[in-house]
């Protein structure tokens, strides 16, 4: 294992990771909000570290192979998510504690959404900024990562993309790809986030909101600057915006890249895609399905505002966003299960979504398929085919192997919680919630995970990074096989 | 498809079956409790039945193949089970409505032991000791299955014993073997239920009681003559004789059948075993960590006493028997949710307990295991030995694949009850209980489930079903492949 290289990349990241600082200072100062020496604490502090653990190794710039690269993604999630919680350690308001800075650190930069600070909407206007700063940039690091990171490290069946999509990673190069795609995936990105900002301006936010919405719903992170979420604008053209701006960050952004590049704008792309089509069928029967049973319990005064909510809600659970609005609790509890079940599968791979990803539920249903008619046929040869060519045995058994990993860790976070004396319907659903990036939960963490306890906190914490780093990643590094020369 | 035959055998079967109706209505005659006639007249509905189902199809005898082994396995539970309710349905004590009694008659059968009657120690002897009639045959007939059928069809990767295992069933030809294999297992069975009964007779237990148990015991059914279940004995002894009998009950029968025909006992068969030795680790992990949790509340009054209802209730809850103590209630929540989730695990392939089986558990961490090794090592090949010999793809696929089919029976049957208007807990707890044909459940279910409507009692019928029939068995017939000729 090459640790001093690696040790240098850490310490090039925690330093480029310290400018994040800067503009929630520069926020400070424009409100005047008192807060603006907490992330310049912060960008020193997280400068420094940063030099301390590049300089010694400045000159050590070894060939990565696969091995070191799940090494790497872990560090840079739990170290900028570390470091990503100085700012909310220093503040004076929120006053928080390590613990809370950690989680709420972990869960913007994971965008799971989840929150553990009350009234939001008297809080700095730096901090709020910072938080969906940090979600965005999150998502940004979400895409890069599931585009080009783990089709190369072979993620749970991910590396189907390498060949499948008509994306820009095509060959299982690591290094030279990377930065190449990064870049643009990385406009495609900032000019969908500038589309949402203006959208959500025009349609009534203020500027401020406006920015800040359109990170975390691009970044399909979930945090808003007020307790009561989007409900607080109650507005359906924003609600439509947000649907509209969380289905197209729920779609691989290979998808986007190929359909901008060709000279103009080809949504025939789209429409080629399997994913992308089982994405929108999941949308609209969940939206279905909300909508005929509030209608029939009569919460909503009209078929307009039932339409409204349901797809609002819809399309915010289930692409793993989390956004709310103010009624969503007093919805029956069979549809706010639902949703949570629907978030296990989430957007496409590729996308700032959380969950499984729907690929991989699109396999598991081939697969499943499969075994059946086998046990009918027994000595008959099916294959698996996805749009023209046959899938391989090595990526059927990684989606096998991803789902059942997916479900021990849900099993074991869950069975932790209980252990720490958490009720089962907080348990089951802040798991769900954390495991699948989709922040709000049911029970106790109805409206905030602020009551859980320290522990229960943590546990939700490494769920959160089991999720976001597609579970492997993470598991890998715990078997003796990974360190063993 | 031969229709004809299958319905020869369907018909030969029930009037078989009706034969079962005979030893309650002679209980009945013997304690004259008066529900003599509820059996007589099912004796004679169901032979009847039976024969016009057969008298027309006498003559038909074609050979039979894998595929018309699904239906006549699925046939036998569903027809059986429909017969079986009719002397719940005549009955005049308890009155019960048709959903109750088909409840009720699929919970024996399928050994869940899940009961929708209150009041046990009032009612009629026959009544009760029909009740347990019917999951003795219930376990046998689970037995049958999975030593003798199962792995001829293949069904979730059980096709393993057909080669592994040092018993009856080794080649592939269906039914010359079975009857061969149904009478010595037969003989065991017996022979365990009687060891079972005269235990639970000198432990203190009138010879009625002792009798019932035995066969709840030794089917892993879990149906009590005491709505107090085992807590009713308040014996030490009587609950260690029932771990016992269990443990021994939870064995692969293969296991039991290759000890016994080497001449005299041979206990190293079990210790060759590495589905045995999981199992015995699975109930000594579970004691110790409900001794530690009880001991620590101060639930119980001393060690002894501690241990005694650990151990109880550890190896009850996850070999999938389900009785019950009385304090198991005032546990703290998380180890009854602990020991719900080790009933997925269950006892062994071959066996009369539910779950998945510890052999498919075993091969899940195998198989995961290999899924990490190779993403350390992506060009590198991998096997998985079960003793010494390499698992075909076939069996990997057939495992992975029945893990996924398993979850989404549960999510589906979860959102059925839910949907339905029941609330969390229960439905959790339910779907469990009654998929991995456990019996006794939590929240509204926690001492029986007459309180739940027709409809969920109709969805955990089913669930029941698709535990006991390994989920394939039934699913498989809901494609249109299996229906094509
Ligand atoms: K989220
Ligand atoms: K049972």
């Amino acid at each position: 294992m090459q640790y001093r290289t690696i040790i240098r990349i850490t310490g090039l990241l925690m330093g480029l990771f310290s400018i994040t600082m800067l503009p929630p200072a520069l926020v400070a100062i424009f409100y005047n909000d008192g807060e603006g020496m907490a992330f310049i604490k912060a960008f020193v502090v997280s400068l420094l570290l940063g030099f301390c653990l590049w300089y010694p190794n400045r000159y050590h710039k070894a060939d990565l192979r696969t091995r070191e690269g799940f090494l790497i993604v872990v560090l840079f999630w739990t170290v900028l998510g570390s470091i990503g919680s100085l700012p909310f350690i220093f503040a004076n308001n929120p006053d928080m504690s390590w613990t809370d800075s950690f989680f709420e650190s972990f869960s913007a930069l994971t965008t799971t959404g989840a929150t553990v600070i009350v009234g939001l909407d008297d809080l700095p206007k730096a901090i709020l900024f910072y938080r969906h700063l940090l979600q965005w940039l999150g998502g940004m690091g979400i895409i890069v990562l599931a585009v080009a990171i783990l089709p190369v490290l072979g993620i749970g069946g991910m590396q189907l993309y390498r060949a499948e999509i008509p994306g820009p990673v095509k060959d299982s190069k690591m290094t030279p790809r990377i930065a190449e795609t990064a870049k643009a995936l990385w406009y495609i990105y900032l000019f969908l986030t500038l589309a949402c900002a203006a959208a959500f301006w025009f349609a009534g936010m203020s500027a401020f909101d406006a920015i800040c919405h359109s990170f975390s719903t691009i970044a399909i992170g979930g945090f808003s600057t007020h307790d009561a979420s989007m409900g607080y604008f109650n507005s359906p053209v924003i609600n439509l915006i947000c649907v509209v701006f969380l289905l197209i960050s729920a779609i691989n952004f290979s998808l986007h890249f190929a359909a901008v590049t060709n000279k103009g704008f080809n949504l025939k792309v789209y429409l080629k895609d399997a994913e992308f089509k089982v994405l929108i069928a999941v949308q609209l029967i969940l939206t279905a399905i909300c909508f005929f049973v509030l209608f029939q319990t009569n919460i909503y005064d009209s078929a307009e505002e039932t339409l409204d909510h349901a797809l609002f809600q819809a399309v915010s659970v289930s692409t793993t966003a989390g956004f709310g609005t103010e009624s969503f609790h007093s919805w029956p509890l069979f549809l706010p299960m639902l949703l949570i079940f629907s978030s296990f599968i989430g957007g496409c791979g590729g996308s700032t979504a959380g969950g499984m990803k729907v690929i991989r539920i699109i396999l598991l249903v081939l697969q499943g398929s499969r075994e059946m008619k086998r046990l009918v046929h027994p000595r008959a040869v099916f294959t698996i085919k996805i749009g023209n060519s046959v899938l391989p045995d090595r990526v059927i058994d990684a989606v096998w192997g991803f789902f059942s990993a997916y479900a021990l860790v849900f099993i074991v976070s869950m069975l932790a919680l209980m252990a720490f004396g958490v009720d089962e319907l907080t348990a089951f659903s802040t798991v769900a919630a954390c495991l699948n990036n989709l922040g709000p939960a049911l029970g106790e963490a109805a409206s905030n995970y602020a009551t859980l306890g320290d522990g229960s906190k943590w546990v939700l914490l490494i769920t959160m990074l089991f999720g976001r780093l597609e579970v492997f990643t993470l598991l890998v590094l715990l078997t003796p096989t990974f360190w063993k020369n």
